[in-house]
């Protein structure tokens, strides 16, 4: 979906772009979104969240909706970038399995691109805790949207 | 996995038990968890939560890990009810669809159980807003792990 036309923007420059935004949405504000690491050629994004204590369960680990809540972001970035900055990921389906129990701290998801399809991306991913163990792993189906307002790098 | 030998609370004896929890989640709390009603002949639970603007994302709409969210709590309070209160649900894996965008506000979410094994449970639901539209709808594999601190009604 992108046009080779203009120039692409690096991966760091992309990081930035995200590090910078004062439009952050308010539930990647909840989740502590810190976006880390971007690769373009190989489809993929990396992003550390922060479990807090507002999202344990009784057990006293995070509840697998905010993991997912996680993924969910960190897979429609990944998207999001492949497609050049042009096109935001509406999701239509998340399945995602819940490998291990997620302590409250910092997590980190990578969401990669399966297929970017003209009309359907499929994307994948996983989030690991602070030991490097994957906590849960996600594919989702999106539609890719036009994203009118994108500026071109 | 409920004892017959015992007496089975009511219905509602079940919901009040919930709503007097002096023990809820921070997850339930963050959720805005509201126990609406439980049918246990049906195995199903019924349960408001209240999507607020720190969970949207930059549509403006819940962001699709919110929901989740909410059916997992949904989907896992079925399991536990449907177990006679003896077993919470670990949930395995959970394939969530997004049909139509939820604005930030009050959703109800119901709960049902699709099989209840000794060591696997199926379970499913789906999420609607105020004005009853379905806006995802979850499917679950979870794991029944014995609840041994739990109190017989």
């Amino acid at each position: 979906m992108s046009e080779d036309a203009k120039p692409r923007a690096s991966d760091e420059e992309l990081v930035q772009r995200f590090r910078n935004s004062k439009n952050r949405p308010r539930s990647s504000q909840t989740l502590g979104f810190d976006l880390l690491a971007i690769n373009q050629d190989e489809q993929w994004v990396e992003i550390a969240f922060t479990a807090t204590d507002d999202m344990l369960n009784p057990t006293g680990r995070v509840q697998g909706g905010f993991l997912c809540a996680m993924l969910d972001e960190a897979l429609s970035i990944a998207g999001q970038v492949a497609s050049g900055m042009t096109h935001i990921m509406s999701t239509l389906e998340q399945k995602t399995s819940f490998l291990a129990a997620a302590k409250p701290g910092r997590l980190v998801a990578r969401g990669r691109v399966t297929r970017l399809g003209r009309t359907v991306v499929f994307l994948e991913g996983e989030i690991r805790d602070s030991d490097g163990k994957v906590c849960a792993t996600a594919t989702a189906t999106a539609l890719p949207v036009e994203y009118k307002r994108n500026k071109p790098a």
